[in-house]
């Protein structure tokens, strides 16, 4: 496996602990360059303690090519049904971002409001689990639960889980990550406009369409890689 | 005494301040796994502070078994008389949680809304101390306010005690440690989401019911667990 | 002077920067033990950078005996005044405690609901310095002005100061630091009690009562005092 | 180039980053003391990582002079028609102030509340960028954006930039950094105090004059400054 595409996962799994994007569950994967029936993800433990060893690969059915006995995330379900359903995505992250959950329990859609969220302005559904299955423990894990998942993120880049978390997507690493952090920002940010008034300068559909094509948070994710890298060698000592 | 049991002990205490669940106050107890009629808790120090060696062996009437000199925990009865009432029970948190705290003074009642935390849906009475003791200093510092409040507990997973904190149990370490974190994180997304909406999708009780025997956050407690005795081992030098 | 003395008041200062309740500005002094009619005061420096030698002693008319060519505090007429009219005040905190300045531009007192504030039950007047002064810039520059908020805090442990900050005093420093820390605290569980319900259970006199003379934050002290003092000495090197 | 300034400048956005008032986006920059036809601007990196050798000086036509083969700063021109159109200002700080962009998207005022934001009072209009160029991605794109926004911006300390972020100025680089600071707390403040009452009393206009011209947060920037370039120095080795 290509080291530097390894240590783009690594990072990922810490930047999104550093942001409190996710706690000691969540995971973030991303599809082979190589083989896009392929992808790689962490074995089942907290994000902010992988390293490279850590990680595995996977077959679109979402189960481990070669497991090395390592016990592999409940959900990974998601991943692979989403890299199945949208072959253009190259990076999937499942979360429970804070500011994102209230908004799952309730009817109020995340509207774009701020440009570096531009990207929510194309929608953001939200996944009630127990339209296909009631008295669920609310996790994805069964290849038809994420399927259906899938099924409501459509070909949105994003798509809340009720009473859960999200689930955010990208056409490269960066992008996926670069969402993630600012979905919760914008989220938080939407919940204190909602609070100071009812009438919001949301982003028309114009200024959306103009902000998405653009934004990979290219400028953040060189500073977040390297601090995330050297973390994670510091650790190895 | 067992060190690992020990060290899981010292780890809570200080997981607990890390996560900003406890301050300077507050307090975390194990049942004796060799003696059920034990329990295990720091002498009377702040949480973050606490090593192997601060932490004595109570009997169920709440008084140290040897003091070795040591003040112990003015609050101690509450571990005492929920170890008596609850023969399940290995592992006791009191805590003054910052988001819970509004809540004990308020009559909206904490809900399941955070798959994390769905613990909540089992209920979460609060005790008012009061309906026992008037003109009191809200403190447990007797026998008979700690069998009160284990009454209120009676078989919940956790209690609110009016203007002062929680208290939250678990049949294992990790268990009442997770659920004391995630208890403030689900307070916290309870009110966003009444300030978002009065119509909120909580998790029913079915989903409750599946949801709750299989959390164990042992996803987690290894994470928090290492990161905490580094900490300790680090202050000892 | 007494080394442990000046210590406490070094702790002091980085304890109240360290828990966010003074910025770069904010101050607290204490009343020398060797003449109640001097008090000692860091000069002109941010809080959280004071170490021992920075520390002057003053007469109660807010002037440093020998300022050592240093720039003293604008406001430390606040603290001279103070001490004049309250023999029993041993310390005083000068904050601009985030939480805590909302309640000023309003007409919403501030109410104990929270055990560790339980002092907030005995009254926190609001200073109102248009009172006294129109078209000033909030700061107490003067004696009068000292001598007026002095007035307004009359006989209560704390006195807001609208579109500023607040005044906390104490018996002896760790409850006026304890205070300090705490009366933000409970400013955000107020807010976030009133966002829940119009109806809350606030402590009742007696329990104030019951709280109040016992309450000096004995735990937290010793562990919050070495871990500034570490950090002092470390800054030294 | 004088090295004191550049530390200067290296600090201002160390400084912001730390405070969170700007995230790996937002830009700070300080006209050049020798020249008041050219600014200095670090190249199109990360605040938090900026070293002296990454400051590129500009013209106020917002080119670089000598770009070294670095990638400027997008949004660049916010810079040089300020400048242009305000001969007295010598900073400026573009952030996404997490706080204040809430208030850019609805109808609600910042207004002088504290007084270490007294600024506030003199008027933050904000920019709709809508009424100059439909559709656009809410950037800076091109001069006349710029031009529009200098306008917008008057003679005022700050102006907010809907959907956006916002624009802090100053006569000196101390003072646009504190400004930015501290209207991001002011912000927060205000949201809270609106939170707890319809009924606030703001510094009335007399208030804000005694308060401004003094303001330049000389107390904090020797403390922030030390601190920022430490960490400077650090990442080097």
């Amino acid at each position: 496996m290509d080291q530097e595409l390894l240590e783009d996962l690594v990072a990922a799994n810490r930047i999104l602990a550093e942001h409190g994007v996710i706690d000691a569950y969540g995971h973030v994967s991303m599809r082979s360059p190589r083989d896009p029936r392929r992808f790689l993800l962490a074995r089942n433990i907290a994000p902010e303690t992988v390293q490279a060893e850590d990680i595995l690969e996977y077959g679109l059915d979402s189960e481990a090519i070669d497991p090395k006995n390592h016990a592999s995330v409940t959900e990974r379900y998601i991943h692979g049904e989403i890299y199945r359903a949208r072959p253009e995505v190259m990076a999937v992250v499942h979360n429970h971002s804070p500011s994102v959950v209230p908004f799952s329990v309730t009817n109020v859609p995340l509207r774009a409001l701020f440009h570096m969220a531009a990207f929510v302005g194309e929608g953001v559904p939200n996944f009630e689990i127990r339209k296909v299955k009631k008295g669920s423990d609310l996790l994805i894990r069964t290849p038809a639960l994420g399927k259906a998942l899938a099924k409501t993120l459509a070909a949105k880049p994003a798509a809340l889980m009720r009473g859960h978390g999200s689930v955010v997507v990208g056409e490269n690493l960066p992008r996926a990550v670069g969402r993630s952090v600012y979905l919760e920002v914008s989220a938080r940010m939407q919940l204190q406009a909602l609070l100071l008034s009812s009438k919001i300068t949301f982003m028309d559909a114009a200024e959306v369409k103009a902000s998405n094509p653009i934004q990979d948070y290219r400028r953040a994710w060189p500073l977040w890689r390297d601090k995330a890298l050297a973390k994670a060698r510091a650790e190895r000592k």
